[in-house]
């Protein structure tokens, strides 16, 4: 039997022999750490010592491998980097797999390693995990679930006061890198060098941020959604608004190639290794300073403020961007409230001085891009 | 539309406006709490005052609704039990959901529904969830994923000593129940009155033994692998045998009926509901008193022993029941060892006084029970 023979059969997800074999033989010596090598029911963690936070991501992408991860990278990440932007030290994570039958057990095994390279990279411990299989036909390859649990910072989230008028948005990064890479892989589009998942650990930069002092009014990491998502709960805190500058966002020009010919907007494709941030005005430059200080937040950029109700004039015509992904709704939205204040509504200030309004996106963009 | 038209679209996964109107709609109103309210990147819970235990497990079985419970009830039961049977007090769990592109939202609305009434019986709640969505054809439905924190008791799991010849093996209930009812249902036999599945919370049959001033020196629920799975577990103890008494056993008519129909081992099928607990052999009959004095524990029994190295004749033609389903290496090892002692091993005396070895589950027995 050579390796390409080797595949995942039922009986792999059946809890009896052949489950042991894999998570003896496959998982628990390239997850190796104290707490999961009982391979107990539930594993034993020590008392945290403070508020924990909680979060749980599903991963369904397609393809499993692109340019700059794969889906084992990804679930490690995508639960890490809720973990940290609700100002959480990222410490246990616990791992569910479905695998579909006939998935070559190369492929498990290049997601498995994978996972416990970004797991040591994020400083995070797998601690508990489960497998199950599905027929053929009736999974996908690989769909994987990460749950997580970190300590929570003391005096975060504020309570002090919230988002306000006046307070300054950062990116650590340039958007859209993930969805570009996902989107190109989609279409058959051969990413170029320039062209690659920014999969990581947000870790660094939120303890950069607490590190320089400042303690953000608000973080998010721009996944499913993308920049417009996040800016639009940005929008929904009761009376704020928000207001962005196009040309202040950082966006790779590989990334702007992809959207040039796949017709999306970038505002709307994921990351999976950046942070929205909002911080007091005073603090904004400290706190981009900081970021550009460290691996990963080289780019990083205040692209627009919080704002009592955006009073930019909203004018469909000056969009520099199709809005076909949103189906319509942003042309009809802005026809129908041109001119007007705009509280809970993100104003973006184009290139050419123009503004639209900014929606989130509505339905099926990129299904599966996470 | 009627309510049958009401299906899911992959929009309902792609992070958007339908994405956000599920969890608006109908996640968060039937899984209400404080914590999950925010509906933030991550739940940020109290700090638990104590070692935390994790789990994880997806669920994937087949048919989604089935007598006596349904995916949802399931997925919130399987994580408290292994919770329980940690010895920790469950408190958290996250909720990852994969739907199928189609399902219809009225299934995912009683799976829901589900979900939220286990978790009110057993006592924790959903604090973070996920919403993924797979085109028609990659998944099966609904494929849910739920991890679990909970509070370890202080003094478990003991550190004084572990199981040890002499000690008694006790189960809380009647065993394979679970496992019928999805055989049965994949058979397509109608269930009669006696058949529904076990699947509860255990957590009071754990608290009851506490309560009793019993610590367990070993506790597991029977799921995958059923109690053939948990006996070798517990065989591999080092220095340990097991050796039980098929008389003692507990199995609901209905079960025996349909695995003489099936032809299926009831020691292979999984239990949801039930706890394995291996206790001083003086502690026993007070274990089982207590057991029986709660709701789901009437039919708690002591099954067997903790050996040396069990010292039974074992003797292959005795066996009461096909060995098909090891795929014949039951009957290899028995013939291969007929009356040595066997340490590591599994000792079932049957009924008829004869003896045969146990062995878990090698492959697929029955996919996707859980």
């Amino acid at each position: 039997m050579t390796d390409d023979d080797r595949r995942i059969t039922l009986g792999h997800g059946a809890g009896g022999r052949l489950t042991l074999d894999l998570v003896q033989g496959l998982f628990a010596p390239l997850l190796a750490n104290r707490f999961l090598e009982p391979l107990g029911d539930a594993a034993v963690c020590p008392d945290p010592n403070g508020r924990i936070a909680l979060t749980t991501d599903s991963f369904v992408v397609q393809p499993l491998f692109f340019a700059g991860g794969d889906i084992g990278s990804l679930a490690i990440n995508g639960t890490v980097n809720d973990l940290a932007v609700a100002g959480a030290r990222p410490l246990y994570l616990t791992l569910g797999v479905i695998l579909e039958e006939g998935l070559p057990l190369a492929d498990l095994e290049r997601v498995i390693a994978s996972i416990a390279d970004a797991a040591t990279r994020a400083g995070v411990q797998v601690v508990a995990g489960d497998t199950k299989v599905v027929e053929r036909g009736k999974g996908d390859g690989i769909f994987l679930n990460t749950a997580g649990v970190g300590v929570v910072r003391s005096g975060y989230p504020r309570t002090d006061r919230g988002p306000a008028s006046g307070d300054a948005i950062l990116v650590s990064g340039p958007m859209g890198d993930h969805g570009a890479v996902i989107l190109a892989a989609r279409h058959g589009l051969i990413p170029g060098p320039g062209l690659a998942s920014d999969c990581a650990p947000v870790t660094s930069l939120v303890d950069a941020l607490f590190a320089a002092g400042i303690a953000p009014l608000f973080m998010r990491d721009p996944t499913r959604g993308g920049l417009a998502g996040v800016l639009a709960d940005l929008a929904e805190i009761p009376g704020s608004g928000v207001r962005v500058e196009e040309a202040a966002v950082p966006i790779r020009p590989a990334v702007e190639t992809v959207c040039a010919i796949t017709g999306v907007d970038p505002w709307h494709l994921a990351c999976e290794g950046r942070v929205v941030a909002v911080v007091a005005a005073e603090d904004a430059e400290r706190a981009i300073a900081a970021w550009r200080a460290i691996p990963g937040g080289e780019a990083a950029a205040r692209i627009g403020s919080i704002t009592a109700g955006s009073r930019g004039r909203v004018d469909a015509g000056s969009s520099g961007r199709s809005d076909a992904e949103s189906n319509g709704r942003a042309d009809a939205d802005i026809s129908g409230r041109r001119g007007a204040e705009s509280p809970g509504r993100v104003v973006l200030v184009t290139r050419y001085g123009g503004a639209r309004l900014l929606l989130r996106p509505s339905a099926e963009l990129l299904p599966r891009i996470c």
